[in-house]
């Protein structure tokens, strides 16, 4: 980060914040959101908008209805909530979830604890079921604990602590079976992966504007039954959080009851039209899926090992164990793959040293191929061989 | 709004949303925010930056610092929080004011209603001491509900939905006095009036991006005594809201907690920097108080009634009375005046016909003239005289 004589603000391109110069490299985010976009989107976010004003208006409907059409749903609507997606689960647990009931979380990562935490904060009855975090969530250990008390079970798709997925049409047949309502963290799914946001057992999916839609972070939103978000009004105990009041408002009147992000949305219009232009969920999948491969491949070529089996791994975002070595040490090796151009994200595990590489976002197999050679490069210079086991 | 061969998303040029063409007349936002902001301050937002890189930290120390020295305060810390302004309010309540004590608000405008309905939302303990609209609020009558029940006391420096200024270094006297806190909304006046963050009888002082730093939309911030921070620990029953716990993850790891929107602190960044290169507070007051003048002779110059006293006028926002004429019609008017090239805001006055000029952000009182023009065309195209009164 740097200002020039006129003043403006600007990269660095080193990785040590000396702050001299222009990037010579432009950086490639290798992380699960905020991640790489295109030139395009960030220059949709370059225009004031008067957020009262009809052509915003007009603006938020069209973001809704691309949002709607991925999820290709039956009686739901999309409902946005300022802020990160963490505000949009909080939003989704205080609208959908009824004091009398309560909620069950499956947690095999990072986010799934952090939805049990914000559940319990926020008062409600929570039950934890915990499997390991290189295991996916048992939906019946969850079905099993439903009733009167436990009416919701919350899960996260792909837990991006690992990149696990955890298996949804099981989960949802399981917890409809059972009588119960999913509320689906599906921050880094939604855009890439079936959602089932019409699911019968299915009350809410949850995701984001930063993720696999390509757009900039700033904004959540959440897919429920239209049905279901009229009979939750009243419900919330806070105002900024109320999903069915936002619901009501935009439906009365067509705006956002309280500041939107307006260039936020604007970009998320631009990376929608541009997501439905270039083939939809399916596109965005097979992309998704090919840099995964790469990745997995070069990976494994370089002597990386993986912290996933390949059939738990989402094409998202993948965890490697770091090399077995005393000489390893996450910040140099960050840096010196940042001065490479490339933005990697350190491991979540609190036990055992790992390193994550996102794989979504404007990048190609060829970024993941160039972003390993970054990696091994690093490894040299450190002194480490990539292939050694802790 | 429109998209062009390419697929790109474009603004329309006139008023009618029937998205044929790109803007002929770039317009000018005359409203508190979304607001007319500078090109280099939209470019800021054109890079993605790596939420957990060392950058990005440093992007948000230096928006944190930035904004501590506009309010020139001892003791205290600045908290950012996602989201809107609104949400900022909300968390500021939720994190400050204890749950055995309560807060009443002192209501003469939309945004004072607001702030009591989300701590009645929120469970708290409230008593609403309600002013007329063009009226300021009286600080006596606030610090006579002060005691065990009722600690705190929530105000709106600037009414935006009026324009009105509201006695902040009085209010503060009398309930420091009084034994109370102060929770200030100062959304519309921060970076332009001085906010008496470290005055002893103010507990948080509450403001957003987009407003008098002419940043973006999509962030709030809470400037708040350390000490007070470090106190309220454990306290917020929301894990997205507590301010306690952004700024002790703040201070620990130099971490939002949860993704920030990091192109629009990025903004922010820039806006800071022009900010404080243009002279500050003062300047940025200067400016908008030669804008607010020029609104002002030119409105009354046209015939134009105010809807508050001059010495009540924030330098901020005008409230003008539509002419008391049967061809009145807001929609009309308004989309003459966009058309024009000038966003205009509604009235907010349930009882009386109203509409506002905003005279904050990229305007300048060559703006102001210009506007108050356009009003005086759309008028004419009315078949208005704009000196008839209701």
């Amino acid at each position: 980060m740097n200002m020039t004589a006129s003043g403006q603000l600007t990269l660095s391109k080193d990785s040590t914040l000396s702050m001299n110069s222009l990037p010579l490299i432009p950086q490639k985010l290798l992380t699960p959101g905020p991640l790489t976009t295109s030139k395009r989107v960030r220059q949709a976010a370059g225009v004031d908008w008067g957020s009262w004003d009809s052509d915003f208006r007009q603006l938020t409907k069209r973001v809704l209805n691309g949002l709607l059409t991925i999820a290709a749903a039956t009686g739901v609507a999309c409902v946005p909530m300022q802020g990160s997606g963490t505000f949009a689960v909080e939003a989704a647990v205080r609208t959908f979830v009824p004091r009398s009931g309560g909620l069950v979380v499956g947690v095999n990562g990072a986010y799934g604890e952090r939805m049990a935490k914000l559940a319990k904060l926020s008062g409600f009855r929570v039950k934890v079921v915990e499997s390991a975090w290189n295991e996916p969530i048992d939906p019946n250990r969850l079905a099993a604990l439903l009733g009167v008390e436990y009416t919701h079970v919350g899960i996260i798709h792909c837990e991006t602590s690992t990149g696990l997925l955890n298996p949804l049409p099981e989960l949802a047949e399981t917890i409809h079976a059972a009588g119960g309502r999913l509320i689906v963290d599906a921050m880094s799914t939604f855009g890439a992966l079936d959602v089932l946001a019409d699911h019968p057992g299915v009350e809410a999916v949850i995701a984001a504007s930063g993720k696999c839609l390509e757009g900039l972070p700033g904004m959540g939103f959440v897919l429920a039954r239209t049905q279901s978000l009229e009979a939750a009004i009243g419900r919330c105990d806070s105002l900024s959080l109320d999903l069915a009041d936002q619901h009501a408002y935009l439906e009365r009147t067509g705006q956002w009851r309280f500041t939107p992000p307006t260039h936020v949305v604007a970009a998320l219009a631009q990376a929608l039209a541009d997501y439905h232009a270039e083939g939809g969920r399916t596109a965005r999948l097979t992309k998704y899926q090919e840099n995964s491969k790469a990745l997995a491949l070069a990976a494994a070529e370089l002597g990386l090992a993986s912290y996933l089996p390949a059939e738990l791994q989402a094409p998202i975002i993948h965890t490697f164990y770091a090399p077995g070595s005393e000489r390893w040490d996450f910040s140099r090796f960050y840096n010196l793959v940042k001065a490479q151009g490339f933005i990697l994200y350190p491991g979540k595990l609190t036990k055992e040293e790992t390193f994550r590489v996102g794989c979504i976002g404007q990048v190609t197999p060829e970024t993941m191929r160039a972003a390993i050679a970054a990696i091994g490069q690093a490894f040299t210079e450190l002194g480490i061989d990539p292939k050694l086991r802790m």
